[in-house]
């Protein structure tokens, strides 16, 4: 019982990786087909490859990121924005009844976060919030200890009274700013999504490139993005207090040209000095992975 | 082993509180001396005043709630800005030592949400914020099973990695915002506390006076007292998506005529649609006595 599996299905593709333990022995990445069916048919036929030399009893379980809210079970896609087709669809349940082998499913940012926090970036630290840093802003908290959860040996996505906790992206930083496509004013998410880059009129990645060859203009605007992002982050370790914040997404390339002036900020805004002093910042280490990986780990060895 | 004794040190009073189990047998009330060793003679003869017919053996032990930070092992009271006179003082050894008790210690919002989240308005919830609104906006977080606690059949009071959880004043809720006494802008304490009603030219209790007799500049002050409130509750849920909030403090005395604006503001700004629905905002329910009983309850029995 020492195989699992880690799907992480997002909008344009799907990445797959199988684990022995806690050490990846296969992967495998493909674009995302565009109707359910294809969706579960690439899936099954995906899993059964990478394990055609691996005995089923030998697998421990399935475990699928998604992009978006789960109900309050955690066994049904909601409404993921980007990936319509899979609405309403208990997609868990499908897997596992076709492929007899437990199956589970989580939000695409609390994998990341596991997974950074059991192989990636947070490896050795016992309470970590993780954050996506894309065409929305996500969160994901895990601790040693969940706040409700029973069993306490591990490490566990910590969710809230109702299952919503670390939505981090919809935090109000100004009142009276930006509207957000949620409703409200002034979100986190407003600031340190691609829509900061898109109201500035350039594309993260030609952005980096600039950045890259010292250009002003794009250095300049990272510092800009930065501020924000240290806003942000401030909010988390004063409310939250938290070990090590790990920071991964698309954004994420750009790492080195945000996070001074990020940290910069938070040197300002977070009120204990021993958060301020002892907090670790860490850029996340698994890439691409970190989703499937953290998959993977949902299911309990 | 049954009796617990709690102290609540305030700038201008100090509460105490015996308890039997989790019974509230005795209470009293006297205004805070100048100096530290008048202080902590105060406290010496106020608990054997307390406790003259209990057996010392029955005493499980004495808590000590204090306002602002203490050091991270919790033993020394730092620099309390409304009570200098105890700053470096390891207040809670002197009276262990003194009374040959074992006493405990921690900080007063930290005492106000046990209290209450035990004995008080979350007694049957399992994972409580307590806000105090006073001349700070002050936060605590207590929790069925502490994040990185060992034990978890109690509630526990969630510190955070190094000690600083739940500072919720220095939130920033608008980035650009007033600049706070912590050298930051836009905190929510700036928006929350009572430095709200100052800019306005009016005191709390005045205020209270004249919304009692349905005065609209009173009533229009406290919708948008509410409104900044809503937006920093919204930001707690969003991100640690509690159970309950209970809100004490002294300008909660005015919670019915600020809640329905706070209340309006988190539907708007919460994004899960089942925390929206089902966290509970609590006004609180021991009064002035929270902290002590909370401060009591540091001891276990």
């Amino acid at each position: 019982m020492n195989y699992r599996i880690g799907i992480d299905i997002g909008a344009t593709k799907i990445n797959f990786v199988l684990l022995r333990k806690q050490r990846i022995l296969k992967k495998k990445k493909i674009l995302t087909p565009g109707t359910k069916e294809e969706i579960i048919e690439a899936i099954e036929e995906n899993i059964r490859c990478l394990t055609w030399n691996v005995k089923q009893k030998e697998v421990e379980g399935i475990g699928i990121g998604i992009p978006g809210p789960l109900n309050e079970k955690g066994d049904l896609v909601l409404n993921p924005p980007n990936l319509k087709c899979l609405s309403n669809c208990p997609l868990a349940k499908i897997i596992e009844k076709d492929l007899k082998t437990r199956t589970l499913m989580d939000n695409d940012v609390n994998c990341f976060t596991l997974g950074e926090a059991v192989m990636g970036a947070g490896k050795e630290a016992k309470f970590i919030v993780g954050i996506t840093l894309g065409s929305g802003v996500g969160g994901g908290i895990v601790a040693k200890l969940g706040l409700v959860d029973e069993t306490r040996s591990r490490k566990h996505i910590y969710r809230g009274a109702f299952g919503s906790a670390a939505e981090v992206g919809h935090m109000t930083i100004k009142f009276d700013g930006l509207k957000c496509s949620c409703g409200g004013y002034g979100c986190f998410e407003e600031y340190c999504s691609e829509r900061f880059f898109k109201r500035k009129g350039i594309l993260p990645l030609k952005l980096e490139e600039k950045a890259e060859k010292s250009n002003k203009f794009a250095l300049n605007l990272y510092n800009e993005y930065g501020r924000y992002l240290g806003i942000g982050l401030a909010n988390i370790i004063n409310l939250l207090d938290p070990e090590m914040i790990v920071i991964g997404g698309g954004i994420s390339v750009a790492y080195p040209f945000f996070i001074k002036s990020a940290k910069a900020e938070i040197k300002k805004r977070v009120i204990s000095p021993l958060s301020k002093q002892y907090v670790k910042i860490k850029r996340a280490k698994l890439g691409d992975l970190a989703g499937s990986v953290g998959a993977a780990l949902l299911v309990k060895s």
